[in-house]
């Protein structure tokens, strides 16, 4: 089959198709507007974040499926790809181990201050006793909200870690979930209340939709316990800015944020924003998802799609 | 009994001794010249980094025991000690969390460019681009030196975040440690040589004594991995500096270091140093042991040797 790929892909990933027989053409370079004219006789196209607009679907005279090689969906035109017989499939769950790192990641930076003792080691300064300050993580409560595959991955690694972990109690789990939680030692609180009152520590793990638009607003941070962490790898969208700006300068709330409602969509640039730039955030740049694990993961995925996808056994549509 | 604390103790532990019967000082400002005439007529002496010199034992009209709160005793006379009839103990273990947890700090802060990404965002550049090429811990190889508590604690974490954990195999150990070595999944090698060799990140956990004095040296160096991660959290006398800095500038090794062959001894002040200040180092101020939950489980044990000593079963002690 023919191959398109609008975004990078591993070579021996690549190899590995074109040595099953497909025809494979990679180009990083196409974006939402020249894609429609690239997509010509193409059977499947894969994406990150490439947007596939209705124009694409349209355009490609022989495509059949599109994968995004990822977990969201938002950028595709899932439905119009449906009235067209297009079938749209994601990876799931492959950057999740990715994202739950960066979690662990940002929650012992701030808790040990390591960014900032860093940068006072490049200038030449010793603090250690301001620097001793911590708490430590063995013994504290962390609340998860989202028990998804990256909600999952987090528990376990804060529960090797000797951490408390809460999650929302939800009615009709799935049994292998179920199992999980009883395995790993995740306790379930009666509703988000009573989890973000208990949680020295509240990680979302949720994905941007109207429901959880800003969802952590001021009553949300009124419930945290003072000088408590949030910690955000999930969407920009999640947090009313403001409210978490004022949570910060009152109540000694910290925050790990790797994502922000205005972040450039761009690799590289300027970034102004208040909640970036405060010293009580411990931030990154989107990059809860990029690494080489995550990466080789999520090509495995897109190359077992296509494999259930030749087979007519399809895997991970979600337009069916 | 008459206890004197040489160095900060938390209150609710000091008031436990008290409702005990004890009678306790707590002078923190004490020093290794002011000890001696500070001991007086105290039976039991506490300190944590203060010098416990033989004039201080000589001193001490009445003094029956010394409690290290920590674990390391190089700094107390623990011969003379003997000779005189008084107890050295110490508290091993209560900090192995809190270093655990600083070396996994300090590996995600590498991996993840933490540190850069924080510096970076502060003053408003945003680099995505830049910032995503990491590799992610699952799957990556960890090699432990020194495998005691601290080592152990290590070894858990690494495990859950999906790592393969090496150690040097050893003749007659404690069957307990055997045990935890085969459910937590570690795998023993021949020798060093053979654990350089296979990790991705190697990270010491041994103590600084003349078998151990730079020990990292160029042959070490040269038998690790190109591009490969050295954590040190114990000693800064484990590493020849000279020779790390040139594997960073040659070959890529990367380095996460909380200790310093000449750190300040101060809490505070400035700090020279061609490896503090490499762009290739993750630096902390030895700060490994500096929690609450360190704090508390240290002074949680200077209870149970006081204890243990009117209980005539001393525990911990160095030099009967």
């Amino acid at each position: 089959m023919k191959i398109l790929f609008a975004d990078s892909f591993p070579d021996s990933h690549r190899l590995q198709l074109e040595q099953a027989g497909h025809n494979c053409t990679v180009d990083p370079a196409l974006n939402d507007d020249t894609l429609p004219d690239a997509i010509g006789d193409h059977d499947i196209l894969i994406v990150r974040s490439t947007k596939v607009s209705a124009d694409t679907i349209d355009a490609g005279s022989a495509l059949k499926l599109v994968i995004r090689a990822g977990a969201g969906t938002n950028t595709i035109d899932k439905d119009h790809a449906a009235g067209k017989g297009v079938r749209v499939c994601n990876v799931p769950g492959a950057n999740s181990v990715a994202v739950a790192e960066l979690a662990m990641g940002l929650i012992l930076s701030i808790d040990r201050h390591l960014p900032q003792s860093q940068s006072d080691l490049k200038t030449r300064l010793w603090n250690k006793k301001k620097y001793s300050k911590a708490q430590g993580l063995m013994g504290q409560t962390i609340g998860i909200l989202g028990l998804g595959a990256i909600g999952m991955a987090l528990a376990e690694r804060a529960s090797a870690f000797g951490m408390r972990v809460l999650v929302v109690a939800k009615d009709r789990r799935d049994p292998a979930i179920s199992e999980r939680i009883q395995t790993i030692g995740i306790e379930e609180v009666a509703d988000q209340d009573a989890l973000l009152g208990a949680s020295d520590i509240v990680s979302l793990h949720m994905p941007a939709n109207e429901n959880t638009r800003e969802m952590v607003n001021s009553d949300f941070l009124a419930k945290m316990k003072d000088g408590a962490m949030l910690i955000n790898t999930s969407r920009g969208e999640l947090v009313d800015e403001t409210a978490l700006l004022e949570a910060m300068d009152n109540r000694g709330i910290r925050a790990g944020l790797d994502v922000y409602q205005n972040e450039p969509a761009s690799g590289e640039g300027e970034f102004s924003s208040a909640l970036a730039q405060h010293p009580s955030v411990c931030g990154t740049h989107h990059i809860g998802a990029s690494t080489q694990q995550a990466q080789t993961a999520v090509a495995d995925g897109v190359i077992r799609v296509i494999e259930s996808f030749e087979n007519n056994d399809l895997i991970f549509c979600v337009n069916a």
